[in-house]
C-alpha cells in the first residue's frame, strides 16, 4: 500500500493496453474527503504536454477530488486533438465519480506523439475500469500501472503524530538531462489548506526531485501532484509535516536515481561551505551533467581533474585553486591540486560519493545523479521516448 | 604543409617520450617576421592550466615570435611546480631563438594532473629538439606532435590576393561536454596589426570552433593562437581576410567534429528564423547537448519529439507549437505536431542534418555535434584524460 495508506483515498491500476506487454498502464487516485485539496508542480520545459496543460488550469482552485495517470503514451505534440482527450478523460472520470472535470488532474507518460483515436479510447475505457475497481488497498496496483521502463514500482510511507503521507513515483530514464518523464502521487491525510499544502509541497520538491535532476531539464511531461483528504482530522505542525514530505519525497527520489535506465552507480554530490545554496547547486549539477565525468565513473576512475573542469565552467563563487574533492571518503584533491593517490579510490560500489568542498561560506546542497555508461546509450538509443 | 604554408614561418614536430606510444610530442612553430604579430583567445574555464595563465599573460602586447606546444600531458592542476615547468620552456625557447621569453606562447594536451619533474625535463628536451629541426616545411610534423586521441592530424590552407592562411588543430573528444582539449595554431604572412589580428580571430573562432563546442564548455587547456608573419607583404582587403579565416577555421572545426571519439554521425544543427542570433544558437546547443537526443541519432531514430522537449527548455523567443522540424531533408513535424512519417528519415549515412524552423524572425546558427554512442562511454571510461 503506497497512495492508499492514509485514510480517505481510493486507487487503482488497470491493463487497457495501451502498452503492448499487456501490464496495468492507467491509474486513478481518488480522493473521498473530508477535504479535497491539491497542489501540484509542473515541468518547467515550455514545450508541454496536453494533460499537463490540462492539469496546470484544473489545479488554480486548490480543489482535486481524483487523478488519472496513464502509461503507455504521453499524449504531447498532439494538437488539440490529445487536449480533447485529456478534456475527455477529466470529464469521463469526473461523470463516474460524480464531481467537477476542473477537479480531475489528469497525467501520461510513454512515447511522445502518442494520441490517436486508439489512444483516446482506450484511456477512456481505462479511466472507466479503474473507477470500477477502486479499493482502499489499490495503492500498489496503481503504482506499478504509473510504471514506463521502470524495472519496479516506487513507494514510501511516513506516519507522525496521527496523520500520514503515501507516495508512489515513476521514472527510470537517466535522470539527466532528465528527459524521461517522472510522474509522482502524494496522499495525506492531516489536515491541510490549499496554500499550505501548494508552500510544503514546492519546499520538498526543491530539496529532493530537483536535485535529482541534474541539469534543470525537465521532461514535457512532469508533474508532482499532493492530495490531501484531512481524514485523520489532524492539523499538523508545520515542520513536522514539512519534514515528513521531505523524507518522503527523498525517499522516492533516490528510489528513481538507483533505477535510473542502464546506470551502474549511483552517485551523490555533496557541495559543502558554498557561498550561497544556488551555488551549491549550480557547482554540483555542472558535475552532475558532465559526461566526462559520468563515463570515468562508470570506469571506476576517480578523475577529480574532470570534477575540476566541470565546477571551473559555473558563476559560483570560489577560486579553484583552493578547493578539495573527496571521492568515497579518500581526498584526492586539495587546494586544485593533487591529494591521496587515485588507486586507493575503490569505485565498485553502486553508491558513489562525492563531496566538493569550495571553502567559500556556509551553504550547502546535494545533488543526485548517476553513471554514463553502454546500457544508458543502448536503451535510449532502441527506445523510442 | 600547414602552418608553414604562409611565408615566415617555421615548424618542427619531435618525440620525446611523454607520450607511451613513442609517437611525436613536442611541436614549435616559429614566426620568422618580419612582423612578430600574435593574437589567442583562451578557454572560458575558470580551471585554467598553467600554459594558459602564461599564455594569457604573455599575449597581452600582441607580441608572438614562437608557439610550443606538447601533447603527453595536460600541466593543468600542478600546482606553482607546474607554472614554472610552462615559465622555463618559455624561456628554453626564447634562449635558443634569441627571442624575450614573454613572446613565447606555451599550450598543453593530455592527462589533467601530469606535470612532475619527468614532465619538466622531456618537454624542456623536446622544445629544444624541436627547435634543432625547425624547417618550412615542417607543419605536418608539428600538426602530428600535437596529436592526443586523434586519429589523423588536421590542416588546412587558403590562399587569397597574394597572401596565406594555414593552420593545424588537435581534438577528438567527443565535442560536448568539450572538455577535451581542443588547440589550434594558426599562421599567416598577410600584413596585420595586432588590433586587426585580434578582432579577425575573435570573430572568426565565434563562429566555427565556439559552435562546436556544444555545451559552451571548454576544457581547461583550450587555446587558438593566431600568428602573423607578414612575410607576403601585402595588407589584405579586410572582409576578405575575415572569410578566409573563417573558412580555414570553419574547416578545422569540422574536422574535430568528423574525428570525435567514437561517434557515428556528425550532426548539423541548423536553427532559421530566430529572433536573434543568440537565440538560434541557444535553441541549436540546446539539442547538441541533450543525450537522449544524442543517443537517438546514434539508434537511427529521427525521435523530434526529443528535439522539441530540448529546444524546450530554453529562453529563447518562440512559440513551442509552430516549430517545424526537417531531419535529412524530411519535415518531421509542422507546427510542433506529427508532419511526415519518421520511416521516411534515413539516419544511416554519418552526415546528418537537423533544421529547426522558429518561424520568428530573420536570424540563424549552425551548431555541430556529435551523437552518443558506445564507443564514446568506452572511450572516455577507459582512457584517463
Amino acid at each position: 500500500m503506497t497512495v492508499t495508506v492514509p485514510a480517505g483515498f481510493e486507487a487503482a491500476g488497470v491493463a487497457v493496453g495501451l502498452k503492448s506487454t499487456g501490464k496495468p498502464d492507467v491509474a486513478v487516485v481518488v480522493n473521498r474527503g473530508p477535504l479535497a485539496v491539491g497542489a501540484a508542480v509542473f515541468t518547467s520545459n515550455r514545450a508541454k504536454a496536453n494533460p499537463i496543460l490540462w492539469s496546470q488550469q484544473a489545479i488554480q482552485d486548490g480543489v482535486v477530488e481524483a487523478i488519472v495517470l496513464n502509461s503507455g503514451g504521453a499524449n504531447c505534440f498532439t494538437g488539440s486533438f490529445g487536449f480533447l482527450t485529456t478534456h475527455l478523460t477529466a470529464e469521463r472520470a469526473a461523470e463516474l465519480l460524480g464531481v467537477s472535470a476542473g477537479d480531475i488532474q489528469v497525467c501520461s507518460t510513454g512515447l511522445i506523439g502518442t494520441g490517436d483515436q486508439v489512444f483516446r479510447d482506450k484511456v477512456l475505457a481505462g479511466t472507466e475500469a479503474a473507477i470500477g475497481a477502486l479499493s482502499t488497498s489499490g495503492g500498489d496496483d496503481a503504482a506499478r500501472a504509473i510504471m514506463t521502463t521502470d524495472s519496479r514500482p516506487k513507494t514510501s510511507t511516513v506516519t507522525a503524530d496521527g496523520w500520514t503521507i503515501g507516495g508512489m513515483a515513476k521514472g527510470a530514464g537517466m535522470l539527466a538531462p532528465g528527459l524521461a518523464t517522472m510522474l509522482v502521487v502524494l496522499t495525506t491525510d492531516a489536515v491541510l489548506t490549499a496554500a499550505e499544502a501548494d508552500e510544503h509541497l514546492r519546499a520538498a520538491t526543491r530539496v529532493s526531485f530537483d536535485r535529482l535532476d541534474s541539469d534543470g531539464c525537465m521532461s514535457t511531461n512532469d508533474q508532482v501532484t499532493l492530495m490531501v483528504s484531512g481524514a485523520s482530522g489532524i492539523v499538523p505542525a508545520p515542520d513536522a509535516f514539512r519534514a515528513a514530505l521531505i523524507e518522503v519525497c527523498t525517499d522516492l527520489a533516490t528510489q528513481l536515481q538507483s533505477d535510473a535506465e542502464g546506470a551502474s552507480h549511483d552517485i551523490t554530490i555533496e557541495v559543502i561551505h558554498a557561498a550561497s545554496e544556488d551555488d551549491a547547486v549550480e557547482v554540483g549539477r555542472s558535475v552532475a551533467r558532465n559526461n566526462l565525468f559520468k563515463a570515468a565513473i562508470f570506469g571506476n576512475d576517480p578523475n577529480w581533474g574532470r570534477v575540476l573542469a566541470a565546477i571551473g565552467t559555473t558563476d559560483a563563487e570560489f577560486d579553484p585553486y583552493a578547493v578539495d574533492v573527496e571521492m568515497n571518503g579518500v581526498r584526492v584533491c586539495s587546494d586544485g591540486g593533487p591529494d591521496q593517490p587515485r588507486e586507493l579510490v575503490d569505485l565498485s560500489p553502486r553508491a558513489t560519493s562525492v563531496v566538493i568542498d569550495l571553502k567559500v561560506g556556509d551553504a550547502s546542497a546535494t545533488i543526485y545523479t548517476n553513471d554514463l555508461t553502454h546500457d544508458y546509450v543502448h536503451e535510449n538509443s532502441a527506445y523510442s521516448s
